[in-house]
């Protein structure tokens, strides 16, 4: 190795190490995240609200821009005991193969079953659901690892959970079907004849093969109709970026035992949930004016929300049915290209990180296309031999180009990245990468602006 | 939790104390294994009859009876660093759930992109094939765990690797297929027409699906037919097993610091290469006289090679291309049924854990059902939330019917058994189990009359 390897490759926390509390950004915030809006009456939602669809105590979390710390429950602890503390990793085999003077690390979340960091804040939903009585939960699913992460955490709880998977996926993914089934979820094909906005949609058109804001609204209809019941989303929201701040923290824990601080912070962002999380402890010194990295959030060229985005309230689903949240957004209406691999296909993005990059605090958005993408994740796979999910690769793909950078200019500076899952179960998009019949995607204005178009116009509030 | 929970849930030893030599236990075994057999000659194999086929420094561990400690090379180990030491973790969830008393730990080896303990073994035997200056190596794979393994392992020391890949799975496991591919891996049909044989085979049936003996031989072909190429196997061998006592001795190490000693290990066996590894340093104690744990190797009722078999000499393939040993068989022309999910489905077993099981040493084989396997798998990933493969929760099954026997009697054993791998490519199996068309097999006495009948009558050696 050209490089000194002397020192541990991974770095664990011990289990006593694992966060006792949830660090709440919003608290440190210049200015806080607008309130979401009703609606209805587009007016600025309040508990009450929000209690017939969400846990009350998520509700409250949703709501809380205030507390700084919010203890994480014993049960939810003993939960993170079984994964976590997840391995902060120094990327030596990777900065090999690019011969860069460049030092990267990257807090690895793909360890657990459900294959991502969702399970951090799937759990903590599922207990509070637990706790307030509830029978079961009820969701919505695309791509499969929310699905998967929710499962694993309501079997553990013994609540039971509808899955509304999107029915193009259902038939095309038997395999996130199997393992949600396996850990006791009742997953269905939507739309489904099991809610009044399935039924209508089935007969306007009985193959329809959903969507992912119709899931959506199929998740939230059989939340709200049934007893004992509420919704969870597992990204965008407020309280999972609060929930995900875990795995920042333990990365700041890690990279302190070490006396590393990261020059550069790079998190792919689709829902804003894995690069709040990671960014959080150290958003906080660049909020007090301290040192801080240089943040980069990655998203798709075919899904620019960032990048090339509006900032402003829009509906968090196509069926219109959540309250406004101000975000930056591409329009509710923005239905990704069929042709687009991975995840990161939401159309808005995270309130809280939308406010930081409107406020300068998140310094960069960085679109990157899919083929260069997979590029990179095939490169960082053959090195450092974990498979990544193509949503993680997203933030190989520029922390690699950030090492490059510095290999050119002689610099060795820190990097930190979120490698947010493994790519076990998304093999099908590797391998239209190796058979060359992946293509890129670029939204062209036109089509941009006739998604604006669903942004609502709000008298009085937006023009 | 009914348990005191505050002792650490998993235990990571430091990756300085990943081992630095693997332990061979046939220095310490009584009666050595038999000498393998030259299929032509019928003699005792030389290292200059291995050579064409194996890696010389390979043949020579093959052939080692005597050195107790081998120095595991210093890029293996750099690459073990990767993803080793694998956890030791208390299976405190499980234990809840099941109301036992007993002490129930797993080492986990599925924590790494190849899925499963495969890994260990791939990266030493690439290694060796690398320091000779090979161009490449060849395989077979069945079920596809080692086929990634040695897929990771080569394109880490930039050798070529041609897949002999059964047919049947090439066309099922398309998953299995692509990872092999994103790890640079030229996969191969088999029958295929780059070998005679497998030209022969498809003239006889255009048709064939193959089996994992027309594998073995076509990769042996390949490797004897061609400059700079040799043939490696993931299980079964001597050396395989030297390999795979890194996971032993690092549990023991994990398990000295809590100061805990196993009453029971317990290890599925297919090949042998996961029970021999992880009961290495505990049989030591055994055959020095010492306490030791009370060895259970559980293999599949539809494929009993130790339950049912029998100890004679016998071709390691089908083919009859592979030396003779002597180990328990059910014949080389055994063929597990269609409806058996999981791996395990090997006709032989390791010669090492033959003789010491035929010695006593290795205290019970027992052979379980698929349907109560799939039936523990489910337990087990409900509470400590990872996905067991199939061939490991072999092991699962009797380490809860043991923790179950604990609680009926009182006694609180301390149990160790394998996890030697996660289940997230063996999901179709998972499926016909939830869906109920999975079924059991039990091959009748008549069935197995037939398959002994392969194994050669051998004048003045075996009758």
């Amino acid at each position: 190795m050209s490089k000194n390897m002397n020192e541990p490759y991974k770095v664990y926390l011990s289990e006593e190490e694992i966060p006792r509390q949830y660090y709440n950004v919003r608290a440190d915030m210049s200015t806080d995240v607008a309130p979401m809006l009703h609606p209805g009456k587009l007016q600025p939602v309040e508990l009450g609200d929000l209690e017939p669809v969400f846990c009350t105590e998520l509700a409250k979390q949703e709501l809380n821009g205030t507390d700084r710390y919010i203890d994480i429950p014993g049960p939810v602890l003993d939960f993170y005991r079984m994964y976590r503390p997840s391995p902060l990793i120094r990327a030596y085999y990777l900065e090999k193969v690019l011969d860069t003077p460049a030092k990267i690390y990257y807090k690895y979340e793909g360890g657990n079953t459900s294959g991502s960091h969702k399970l951090n804040s799937a759990i903590a939903q599922a207990f509070y659901g637990k706790d307030q009585g509830l029978v079961g939960l009820t969701t919505e699913t695309g791509a499969g690892q929310w699905g998967t992460a929710m499962s694993m955490a309501c079997v553990y709880f013994g609540l039971e959970l509808d899955v509304y998977m999107v029915k193009v996926s259902f038939e095309q993914k038997p395999y996130r079907k199997i393992i949600m089934q396996t850990y006791g979820a009742n997953i269905v094909a939507s739309p489904s004849n099991t809610t009044e906005i399935g039924k209508k949609m089935l007969a306007d058109d009985p193959d329809s093969l959903g969507s992912l804001g119709t899931a959506i609204s199929e998740a939230v209809e059989r939340a709200v109709s049934s007893q004992g019941r509420r919704y969870v989303l597992g990204s965008v929201l407020n309280q999972v970026l609060l929930h995900q701040s875990v795995v920042g923290l333990e990365a700041k824990a890690a990279l302190d035992k070490l006396d590393e601080y990261p020059d550069i912070l790079i998190g792919c962002a689709g829902g804003g949930s894995n690069l709040g999380g990671l960014m959080a402890p150290y958003m906080a010194d660049r909020l007090a004016g301290r040192q801080a990295p240089y943040f980069i959030a990655v998203e798709p060229t075919s899904c620019p929300s960032m990048t090339r985005g509006r900032f402003a309230y829009d509906f968090c689903d196509l069926g219109q049915v959540t309250p406004l949240a101000k975000m930056y957004t591409l329009g509710h209406a923005f239905m990704p290209s069929a042709n687009h691999a991975g995840g990161l296909r939401y159309h808005g993005m995270s309130p809280i990180l939308s406010q930081l990059y409107h406020d300068g605090f998140l310094d960069e958005a960085r679109a990157v296309e899919q083929t260069s993408v997979f590029e990179a994740a095939l490169t960082f796979a053959r090195s450092e031999g974990t498979l990544p999910a193509p949503e993680s690769a997203h933030a190989v793909r520029v922390a690699i180009d950030e090492a490059l950078a510095c290999k050119e200019s002689s610099e060795e500076k820190t990097i930190l990245f979120g490698l947010t899952g493994n790519g076990s179960l998304d093999l099908a998009a590797y391998g239209s990468y190796l058979d060359g019949t992946m293509s890129d995607y670029l939204p062209t204005d036109a089509d941009l602006e006739r998604s604006f178009a669903s942004i609502p116009h709000l008298p009085g509030i937006q023009e």
